[in-house]
């Protein structure tokens, strides 16, 4: 666990910089102007990552939840959910699939979500609420481009622009988080449980991030789970 | 929580004014006629404002369940329930959304509902049964405007009057709350279990009323559940 | 309490009387012919009533429970099953509707059902299996005639008679009591356990009955729930 | 109970005889040729009868499970599954129908069911899984006729003959029981818990049976419940 | 249990030999080219067999779970996922299809299945996470030939050839065994909790394989039971 947070630190020299422990991103309506770009600054590609999230929402259509767009690919990394019973991963502009059963039949409620991929294997990963789904794998020996437009709502037609309203999200986004290598199982489950990772310095609590158009950053409305941060290092 | 219930007290010299503590109003039929005005008087308009009430209904079609028109827009405040699976709020006019799974094929069981907007950000919120759902927004910067019809039982569709009885409210109501400020996710559950909140004097329990047409005051047929007021107020 | 039992005192009249207590009343088949009359003898006529009876059906289709005709009006008083969905209760020739879930998928079991009028308001109550359904309205102010055909089995659609088989009751029924007045909540419980109310001389286990048709008298086959004498009355 | 087993003790003269306890009959494939003959000696016809069996089976059309045709009528006694999600219960070449949920929705597993006739009324019972259902009625008065063709596998469409491949039983029997007289619920739990019945001498552990095509006696696949023999003579 | 192990001793000649224990095979994307060939190198023909492995999948297409070719039948063993809710068994080339609920309404998840047929009876049984399914039978009196081509992730349509991308296996495998014999029940419970039998030297943990085309050798991502070893030797 050595080289990490390649992409991270780089974030952190962007734009505000509050601890969001607590808080969320709301993305109130519709629309192709709300986004939040998440720094612009990698300079170096990537052989394997790890994105986790967390959201809400009572969608009934597709929607971005996570684009990484560069130069040569809008869909260079991209998070999608599709109605009504599958998430998309793209790497490097092509999809794997995985199917979940229909949440329209449910209460809405909060879900977690972490994908990685790495270029030796293709293997991408997807884990929704700490469960992993079957494996896929693409683009094996891939890597995935640097300088990308990384951002959260709107799903990227061209590098950082192409913003389709009928694929923004709508709902709320909380613990958003990027590493340059494929998280462990027990990795997983500590950033499910909101807990800190040992040697991971910079996160969501202090990443940094821009509003652009109607987004809103406000508390939670549920109480927030904290992790007790002796026992937990303890457990490691 | 200093300046509230600015409309509640309004309602306060209105009609009728008896311990509703433990009643409903039932609305026994579908009707273009039957209705209960909330008082008038609010010479102020709003910024922000909380909605709290309790339903009991078997319908499958949509209906009304609290309209509060103003002279420039019938629609000034709605709280809309669409089949099968929607709610739909209105502020000044324009409607946010709120998807929840298909109740109807469930038990008829009593619902509690919140819902909350404030202008400097345009934020809808939606509880339903205690549980929020992904926030909304819409009309930010916008003040809801004073010299309103507040009523329950029909949708209007002009200033205290155009009553479609294919939106009219048929089954029970009761703890109905209206506060000019957004309640806080504790207070909201405390309203939902019945509790008195702190520093609100004025509440639906000796809420003044006047009854149009066919509606009902009765006991309720359930047993309500009363908060040991000691406990209540420390734990606060 | 006092002014109870104007029904089943003249019921007490008719013919056979055995303690039927953990008895059932069977109708084995479809027909226009089969059905139980209760009595005609009530002189008075009502204005507020109680009817509570206990079924057991596998029907999926349209259904009489319990047919109350006079001179005036065939359903003068008719609790209807409604495929799929719905129960209607009839009071003087027109009728409310009450939805609850389609009990047609689960597995066939034994439904308490218990529902009121008064004349006062007009509210209709209906209670299936201990649990209150939103209330309904009608006829506000009107007298339920006397001198009535009063009979389990088939719906009337003349007085005392035109049967239509496609609306008879198929099943098993037992538990059946009638009151001239409304019943609290806490009579509904004590009803739907099958305890014995007190100053209620007259209930179905010493009530009259004739058998017509293919009907047939037997134990329950499953046990009866007895509630402990003493305790209960002590409850009260 | 001391005139029983009237057809029991008439199937035991019949071929082989060995302790069937923990064994269970397969038809392994859908044939018209596969069946097991249940002896066909009983001199008397009968004015009531019980038949109980288990059985495992993942078809989702219509089946024979208990086929007993006399001279004058192919369908004596027949114990029908009808597709999806009903019993039929002849007798004397009529039928009562009976609904349950369907249960192709779930993991296919052992189902006990015992099914009662009386001339004397009429009435039909049937229990799934320990459960009545609603009872029915048809042939009172009538007399099963004797000297029948019992067998399991088939429905037979003309004496001991006529079968159809598409109402053939596939998948597996076992605790076949048949009495000359109405059991109690008492008895139906015990049968239906395995454990023998007292003054019963004659049951389907020491049971005749002829095997006629694709048919095979194994051990059950499931642990098989032992009633303890003394407490249960105890219970009674 | 003498005389087992036939095929897999044979296998134990084959290419790479790992211990496999806590590993899973990853087949991650559609495709006619990768697949795990197990082994080629049994001499004699079976008059008995069962196979056992576990897969976890989000497929909701027909594919081959196990696919074993002789020169004269392509489908001399298959066993087969036939959406949405039929498994195949075939033998010399003929199916029985055993019934299950719809796997696809549920969060996709590991799955264990053994399947077993002997010569003697024809019989084929089908387990599911340790619940057996109703027997079937086919091929009685039939010898699977040997020199078999046996393959993971491919339906053979010609011998070790002949694949269909529309029928291939994507997801991950774990855990597979093949014993020329029937396992008893007990046995097949063994095997569902990842217990090694007694007097199996050979299993999947040192089994070979071969990888061919796009397949992946992993940890598997959810913690695997091990039983211990003493415990479960005496309760055999």
């Amino acid at each position: 666990m050595q080289p990490l947070a390649l992409i991270l630190v780089s974030l952190a020299g962007a734009v505000s910089q509050t601890n969001l422990f607590g808080h969320v991103l709301i993305f109130p309506k519709a629309s192709p102007t709300a986004y939040i770009p998440l720094g612009t600054k990698n300079k170096q590609s990537l052989q394997s990552f790890t994105v986790c999230l967390r959201y809400f929402s009572d969608l009934t259509r597709d929607y971005s939840l996570f684009s990484y767009a560069s130069r040569t690919s809008d869909n260079e990394i991209l998070l999608f959910r599709s109605f009504p019973d599958v998430y998309k991963i793209y790497i490097g502009g092509t999809a794997v699939t995985f199917r979940v059963p229909e949440k329209e039949k449910k209460w809405p409620e909060w879900v977690h979500i972490c994908t990685s991929w790495e270029s030796a294997t293709g293997i991408v990963q997807l884990w929704v609420d700490g469960k992993p789904l079957p494996r896929k794998g693409l683009q094996k020996g891939y890597s995935v481009k640097a300088e990308a437009v990384i951002l959260l709502g709107q799903d990227q037609d061209s590098y950082g622009a192409g913003f389709d309203e009928n694929q923004s999200f709508v709902g709320e986004i909380t613990d958003v988080h990027m590493w340059d290598h494929v998280l462990t199982p027990a990795e997983i489950r500590l950033i499910k449980n909101n807990e800190v990772l040992p040697l991971h310095p910079m996160d969501w609590r202090n990443m940094s991030y821009e509003i652009k158009g109607y987004v809103l950053l406000k508390p939670s409305l549920c109480p927030v789970y904290r992790a007790p941060q002796a026992t937990q290092e303890e457990e490691l």
